[in-house]
């Protein structure tokens, strides 16, 4: 779920792709609020800024959305108290663009001629302005500039009946990425796009069913993991069980990669596979790829880290912590005056001089966005006294924007699509610097390589190549798309 | 503007009706938003749990909505400057019902297919659950039990192009009573109910036009009273000037009574006959219909000080403040502990007891609502050692709910539904008790009498007859409609 | 109690002298914080800024002190857990200087090596300075600025063995004005300083004794009067009652009469006269001393109410409402912008226009401190239509500093010191101006006249006839002392 | 610096023993607030629950107290603009006993008869108790139970003049553990005790001289290192440079070995020897002592990490993170119901079950206090499928508590006070259990071994020979005390 409005990068945040949403639902349970903010708290890292849950008690929905940390506004006894109910489904959100506050915060609710219906959204799509200019037209009022509004209405304003028959109906008119939770009076419902880009998975908790984006999700309230929901799939949950139907016809796996190189906690599973697990070969293949004679390899962390085990591993090098990260910087650390801001990103790390001073060391990042921590990072390591200091990504370079729900700069703003590696190794500073090739980041994942022809993972950030069309994104001459991909729906 | 949902009494607060909101709004004046924040810090009166400001710029709306007072959350310039623009409207607004919080606050803004639109209203629509039920059929999704919502959507549906026509559509649809002041991106438009139930005036601050509930929201800014808008009357001010249009056929004027007796502030004006003056005469009308022997006249402050002074000056009595009120009692007292809750009233109030010791008073308040508070302050003039209290009542027995945006109790909560005057004095504990006749109160509002065939105001809440059908009750028996109101329509 | 730094006078606030505390204490009762804070909420016009409890449950002192008023911060059932016992203090504070915040907000709390002692003080120590000095250079050290800290350590050094012996020499070495209320772990203490400038008054509660600042402060928790704590006077409460001690030797009384003036509460009584009837005797001599041919008599509201109601009275004038008061005008108000700033008056008050238009007004105010507001009343007035504006002041001319406990500006910001009552009539922009005389203010107390030699009341802020030596002040010359005030020592 | 009062474990709070405090000081740098904000910024780790600041400006001293991270108080450029001057000293603390809050926060600032005088302090005074009785009955009063007021009365009585004299003398009547930073209107004053149990570093930014706990809090404000201050030294700062004193007579170095273990930031420096390298080289010690056949090593996060890589690669061991550690986890995370507080330990790490699967693993963690958290996360292990359990503890047992200002259960409640190393083993679940030695942890330190006559460091938490007499303790016998300790003195 994204707003239409392109989020100015926030140059105070450390410089990677944000993940902008994780979802989470638990029906039959006791406590269900106090569950979904649990599992709400496990997915924070997939959105910072705010977080709702939205319950139902079996005659009314209750609704809390609070800016901030889950920890810090779903914990308190009195809160989870005004979320009474069996079943409630819960939101963490990446960005509040601007004024819009608290508005724009999930889940968002809405009485139609059916009922109550309530929707936690991860993804984006990509034609919702298309579609909100025709809902206008036929009536539709809109309080948010949020995509998943857009959804409400398409409910809503169906032709159909049925609730289940409403949201098939809607979901088979949007374009993009989506991972739905959805409660009415009745139901509990989790939805996935025909590409499954963004994750879902399914729980059971002593009987209990749960819906969320990650596996860590569940291991939080000692839930057992069920299996994933799959793309085009939708399951209905009520008292009488869960029953899935593939309402969207032709459907094809196109999971996002970047799930794998950093979004996704790294004790996350995901088709079977560990996110650490991918993290340590995507290291492995790097080391192998891009191997380079040095004394000692230094993750960027937190995110580096795995990568970075895992090179020095295949390498045969020692792993060293090399930067000390300050876990204590939150949101709200603001330089208190300009003439010190320059040292920005020492608020967040310092430089292990005993372990860099007199050493050629392998830098481990998972990605480059904008450069701009890269370089500091780098200086960092040159003034505690590193002697060759070699960068070492864990991703292939990124050179286009998503459209599917990651906060990205726009292209031009993203170092690889302004650079050649060569500019970029002079601009950041190092003595070399290689990146992940696309084919071993596959290799990473369990492919034997990328088939070009129907990629097994949507990669559009490093290829370009976007697995749907982008209706709203029409006028820009500089989006390719894959004809292929229209047919894949 | 008013929530479908009945208000729970809170007996925290003072046992009088509430007026529900107070509108405002300013179309092509520096500062609007400032200026808006002054107008209803005058209007506080109207409604003191929450207010908000909607402003636009020339290309964008801004909204700010808070719980609490003007003074406490519209004042700050960090505030101010996020609500740009040379025009503004908003809102005070009395209750928040239930956990619905901010969602309810006012102004509403919403995106529709013309652009956005910004409403802010005082009264209650009558029919706006039917209509509501009507919306949602057809697609319409709402986000607030509100009525003005309803509004909205009315606008968003309409066939009608223009935003004007699709507001006369609207309020065509409607029944019940409303004072709305709405902006969009071109224009700030004002409009009253066919029967002008609640008030509406229009103001000029050198150039720019002024919309308010009352004229002490002109008076704060230093504004020029220019007229009230009329009933049925709606009014576009755009950079041309203001256009005044009556799209709603045969109109009568039912100005609701009690804003004399009790909503409005003193010193504004309705009519050319200030509200001050209006109180005394009806003080002086009590004393006429229902003088008493008695050493001295004691105002229930600070609601039933004019006319007690009224009524001191016909009956040739002194006049005295035998009860103090304390101003720092804040919504937010809560009584520390149960044991001491039977105290209530002596946070607000306390006897003057050198005025009253052995004195025969006579007391005036304004209304009895559940007659809770008449009975404390009673005892508490008795324990002050008033020898006799008689107590007049500047209105005459409310017997009926307001369905026209004020807070009452239920009619079965009221006490002069339940109880004769006789029981009323027993209850009370008065030595005697007279209301205000209608026609007095009639007559202190400047007619001969009332009209009982078309009555001048609304008296509703005394006499039982509505002023219109009251569609969404029309379950409840106990709702008598005069026939003759559909005509007025 | 008062800081030795002299208070910025806050333009933001009405022009008028501030009284700067409070006290309450509360012996031998359940509950006894929640007495604390309902007789400070009764006490809150002595002081709006701040308020603190100390209450000891036998074992251990609680204390806790907020800024802002006592129904935000001393009504949840939670702060009233926090403080458990039998006994408590309090205290309401109107003035926090500078960054200074929390840290002079009272009650004191010390260990000393008698145990804990806590305390409350009204009024304010002339020698504070001179004492502090003293007592650092023996090795205290001070946390505060506020002369109350003094007290706590002459009372930690005396020589002394029993509180009540520290406490008596401590209160023998300082000068000035005090009213306090302390708290030991055995006993509840009460004292006065030898002139008893300021209250202090005890009550009884179903056996619980209470001592406080007023008699208001009685009624709201239900409390009897007992009698006033005399000048002079000590009381020391324990479980086995009250024993009164008179140490100081020779005392005299010399009450502050601007408690009858302005500070109290009209509902409170001081030596068996009500506060209330003596502002009606102030207004009624005024109409004497100073009648005027005129059509209504107008309160400037709320303090000149009383006044105003005895002038009319007595002039044989209608009394009313002419000036408006908004009471939702909080301490947060903030002007919002520089280019309405000027409006600053409106926002608290609002000519009546129908009753002061065409007509000749008498304006009953309670005293003229700077002027600033008078002149913006005035000019309130005559745009509002009076055609004349007569200006009756219900006190003499305050020409004089207070330094005992009353916020004053300093001397030369005086309008009475500055200039002869011919310019402020020019001043202020009235038809004539007239102060009641110091014989006018001695008679409506009930004395026949002003003993000159030995008035019978500190009247110096008007006479600038101090009744005690101002040794902090020593260096001023425009400090005259009346040598007989050392004697009455 | 320290309360008396024993803190109550928070067993929310994870079971580790934690540092109470961190200082910083900076003189003759413009923007001195600001400087020690970073500072305080950098040792967070040695204080989380309040911060404080103190900056004098040529006239005066202003402080800014305030309870949570440095980060969310102490970085808004209208907080810093409150702290002008160019010194200023600052404090991070760890525990704010009971009600007390604010009041004990520091700096402490004092006015005695030398003028202003701030403190703060990190360690704990073994004899404030006594001395604070002796102060009193000279009559001192205190306003905190915090021994850090104890040394401001200690300067305050002192019979000296010259503020040096004073506190010269001061610390000589103290016992225990100290390292001050101290500012007057004249000087920045640093001192440790004579054993030097807590560290305090010097460091120099570009002429401004700089005190601090660690050197990590001068790589954040990139400033050189320039020695640490020795113990028993007190170095005075003004503007004529640094002069330094050794006014305690005879002293030793008994620096705390726990600031290696666990206290300090990895990439801090003592006596030349980073903590990260002592860390890996105990991790590589403990291998050496309890090697294990195994699968892989695994970090207790974050605080283990180091010494596990240490262990690995002397071991020969992958390491791998099988514990993920959620970092979102504020103070602030209240379980929200009874019935899910039992999951506890999941709201802060997570099995990351692809590593521990099948695994026998050995699980490093600095050390063990209560062993509540191992026994969670050794069966958090077992349930991610680990076939075998070692858990190895980067430290001897800690058997006493600490009375040196490290927050520290009472012995009874010391997991290794309490039980055998078999009993433990069995009591968290573990196939085999084993601390380091303690030549061990001499080793790492680079010692040849502990000299058991005059050991090296203060290691009275493993051994329980406490370096100084504990004379507040007397009463308890089961303290044992070196009688050479005080021959150190």
């Amino acid at each position: 779920m994204d707003d239409f409005t392109m989020h100015p990068f926030d140059a105070g945040e450390d410089d990677r792709f944000h993940e902008e949403c994780g979802v989470f639902g638990v029906y039959g349970a006791q406590n269900a609020a106090a569950l979904a903010a649990l599992g709400l708290h496990a997915l924070q890292h997939r959105g910072q800024e705010a977080a709702g849950i939205c319950s139902f008690d079996g005659r009314q929905f209750y609704t809390e959305r609070h800016i901030g940390l889950v920890g810090d506004n779903f914990t308190k006894p009195s809160v989870i108290a005004r979320l009474p109910g069996d079943r409630a489904i819960g939101h963490t959100r990446y960005s509040t663009t601007g004024g819009s506050g608290i508005r724009n915060v999930q889940p968002l609710f809405a009485q139609y001629t059916g009922g109550g219906f309530a929707i936690a959204h991860n993804g984006n799509l990509t034609n919702a302005m298309t579609l909100q200019k025709e809902l206008q037209r036929r009536g539709s009022i809109f309080q948010s500039t949020s995509d998943t509004e857009t959804i409400l209405h398409l409910v809503a304003t169906s032709p159909k009946v049925a609730l289940v028959d409403r949201l098939v109906d809607a979901m088979s008119r949007v374009e993009g990425a989506y991972s739905l939770v959805c409660i009415s009076n009745k139901k509990m419902i989790g939805c996935r796009d025909p590409l499954g880009i963004r994750p879902l998975i399914l729980g059971d908790l002593e009987g209990a069913l749960v819906l969320a984006s990650e596996t860590c999700a569940l291991d939080i309230i000692g839930a057992r993991f069920v299996r994933e929901i799959e793309p085009g799939e939708m399951v209905i949950i009520t008292d009488d069980g869960i029953e899935s139907i593939k309402p969207f016809g032709r459907t094809a796996s196109r999971f996002c990669i970047f799930e794998y190189v950093y979004f996704a906690r790294p004790d996350s599973v995901f088709s079977g596979t560990s996110v650490y697990e991918v993290r340590k070969r995507i290291g492995a293949e790097l080391a192998r790829e891009s191997g380079v004679t040095a004394d000692i390899v230094i993750p960027v962390p937190d995110s580096g880290t795995p990568a970075a085990i895992g090179f020095a591993e295949a390498a045969g090098l020692p792993f060293d912590l090399g930067i000390i990260r300050n876990h204590y910087v939150g949101r709200t650390f603001i330089e208190p005056t300009d003439s010190i801001r320059h040292m920005g990103v020492k608020l967040k790390h310092n430089a292990n001089r005993s372990v860099i001073q007199g050493k050629r060391i392998v830098l481990v990042d998972d990605s480059i966005v904008r450069g701009t921590t890269s370089v500091k990072i780098v200086q960092m390591m040159r003034d505690a006294g590193a002697t060759e200091v070699h960068m070492r990504i864990a991703s292939p370079p990124t050179r286009d924007s998503c459209f599917y729900g990651v906060d990205t700069p726009e292209k031009g703003k993203l170092l690889a699509s302004r650079m050649s590696i060569q500019e970029m190794t002079s601009y950041i500073g190092v003595d070399s610097l290689a990146f992940l090739s696309i084919d071993g980041l596959y290799r990473a994942v369990g492919q034997a390589k990328r088939d070009n022809l129907v990629p097994q993972y949507c990669d559009a950030c490093f290829t370009g190549e976007y697995p749907t069309v982008l209706t709203d994104q029409a006028g820009e001459p500089s989006v390719r798309q894959l004809t292929l991909l229209a047919e894949a729906r």
